[in-house]
């Protein structure tokens, strides 16, 4: 079942039986090299996160890694639960932003969308993004994109992405430090509120909006910005992400603050995971109500409770949670007529 | 699953949710009148067979008969798992290629597309094919096609055909004669041999290309090899067949020598059955790999080992194998999700 964190389910009811596109934006920041941060990869391969997820959501295989990305603690990528989706009820199409990767993903056939974009650095040492220009990108993509599906699922996968949309948010001046979300059960409090303190050091008092988040954002918070606002509402999109895309939105709310411009948001929603929903480490909902404009955000009732398997069980102790639009794809295949035993059993399949 | 004979697995994975039409091609030879030769059909009605194969796939009824085309065996028609796929998941389109019926499709409203094209005459006496014009209307009509799916899967109907193939690619000078497979389990290798022999045999030294094919191939072959430099890689194309279809391949690489032609074939794959895949009676691989382009092939790792129906037990055991593009219809029933056991329940449900 689908159900609203926000809004009414009308929105999600009218994408049932609906043909849709999946879009994976990917992203690397240096952030992750700030030892403890994230578990959002193979220890000394997190840069390859974004990478393998796409391999393996579009051929099934990892081409640049001879094995699966897993957690230290075993869990693995939520792009299994993606990848299941596409098998039992596939996506019309599948398309990657390469947002600024170290390593290309090896896939063939499938458009890889590229924008001359190069990694960012730490935001703890100032990420040094010229975020206008991504930006520009973003909203350049979105008024000449046309999608050949009724809607976009946009997913992302951008290892400590939840630390840099932290401190985005937090730059922006939203009252917003317990709110995000964590690949860790326990999130490193420590170590990422440290991280947040060094990255918003760099922020000076006169910088503009575009130069707060080049210091402390990541590229695909700040390109999806500009891709929501250059669609313009034409087609709908289901962000789907957990607080990462609520900062998304938070950072086109200040554009539209600072711009003054108005925006309509009816083809517009956010779709996570149970896990998210009910993490009590974070609240994805009143982040969603810091924005000044409404909009519906829902989440997917699925959980592992029919899997003994124990990696996947870690997701329901809170491990990983979402990524790679894991909620999205869950909406999607419930949406389509997939049970949770259909989707549990092919996530199963992978794991042997 | 969907696995590669060559290649790798991209071009597939892509396919995954796309919208297909299934374009069926089908022909008569006399070359089905030597005895022995073939059992893809009814004794002394063997003709009939693409066109009972037709009214099945498009209709579920035998309209120019009253019985399903089994062989003598008992092997029934693969066109009941194309026909079993397009019940499950529908294809979205289907035409018809009449290359020289003896008997017309009993079909209203599927696209039957008509060239003015006669059954070819046996192979052992001469086909007396106009190959130039069949292959210039094979051309123009992949020059004009519009497709309105994402891609094409093109199967065929052609009784014999893989003794024509064989006779083809031999006249071609292509070192393969023990590289084609048959509806037999135990291919009829005396009678095959006296008859690409006495097809050989009317072959002479000043043969152009299409002198060549015109007496030994047979209307199916020569016309798609013009269809797909017609089509000139505007939209992908599955080759739904087995060492048939890698003849149409080795005729287009023939063609292709002569006239110093380039052509990409990045839109271009075959896909056949995991009977073929295994056969030790031929070698679609080594087939392939006479070609000068590159391609990738397909096999779909399907059998009857969940069914206990004789009939379906005798694929398993090397009868019939493929054909009506049974191994394309797998793939792309497999690539929308489903599973071995939907598609076998459905083919036992025709056999009662």
């Amino acid at each position: 079942m689908v159900k609203n964190i926000i809004g009414k389910i009308d929105f999600a009811e009218f994408l049932r039986g609906k043909k849709a596109t999946f879009m994976l934006s990917l992203s690397n920041t240096q952030t992750v090299n700030i030892a403890g941060l994230t578990q959002a990869g193979i220890p000394g391969k997190i840069h390859l996160t974004p990478t393998l997820d796409s391999e393996f959501l579009c051929t099934g295989e990892l081409r640049s890694l001879g094995e699966i990305a897993t957690t230290p603690s075993g869990v693995p990528t939520p792009a299994l639960i993606t990848r299941a989706v596409h098998l039992l009820k596939p996506y019309s199409n599948i398309e990657l932003l390469d947002l600024g990767l170290e390593v290309s993903p090896k896939v063939d056939y499938f458009k890889t969308h590229t924008f001359g974009i190069s990694p960012s650095k730490s935001i703890a040492l100032d990420a040094k993004i010229d975020a206008l220009d991504i930006f520009q990108k973003g909203l350049a993509f979105g008024q000449t994109y046309e999608c050949q599906d009724d809607y976009i699922i946009l997913g992302e996968s951008v290892p400590s992405g939840t630390t840099t949309a932290r401190a985005t948010c937090e730059a922006l001046d939203y009252d917003c430090k317990e709110f995000f979300s964590s690949s860790f059960k326990n999130s490193p409090t420590t170590i990422r509120d440290e991280t947040v303190k060094n990255a918003l050091y760099h922020v000076r008092s006169d910088d503009d909006i575009f130069a707060k988040l080049g210091r402390v954002s990541d590229n695909m918070q700040i390109f999806n910005a500009g891709f929501i606002l250059g669609l313009n509402n034409k087609i709908k999109v289901v962000l789907a992400g957990g607080t990462q895309m609520a900062s998304v939105l938070l950072i086109v709310n200040s554009i539209l603050r600072t711009m003054g411009g108005e925006f309509d948001t009816s083809n517009l929603a956010l779709c996570t995971t149970k896990w998210i929903k009910e993490d009590d480490k974070s609240d994805i909902k009143t982040l969603i109500e810091l924005l000044d404009f409404k909009i519906d955000a829902f989440y997917v009732d699925f959980d592992f409770s029919l899997s003994t398997h124990p990696a996947l069980k870690l997701y329901d102790e809170g491990e990983a949670k979402e990524g790679v639009g894991a909620g999205g794809a869950l909406m999607y295949g419930l949406l389509n007529g997939l049970s949770k035993a259909d989707i549990t059993k092919q996530v199963e399949s992978f794991l042997g």
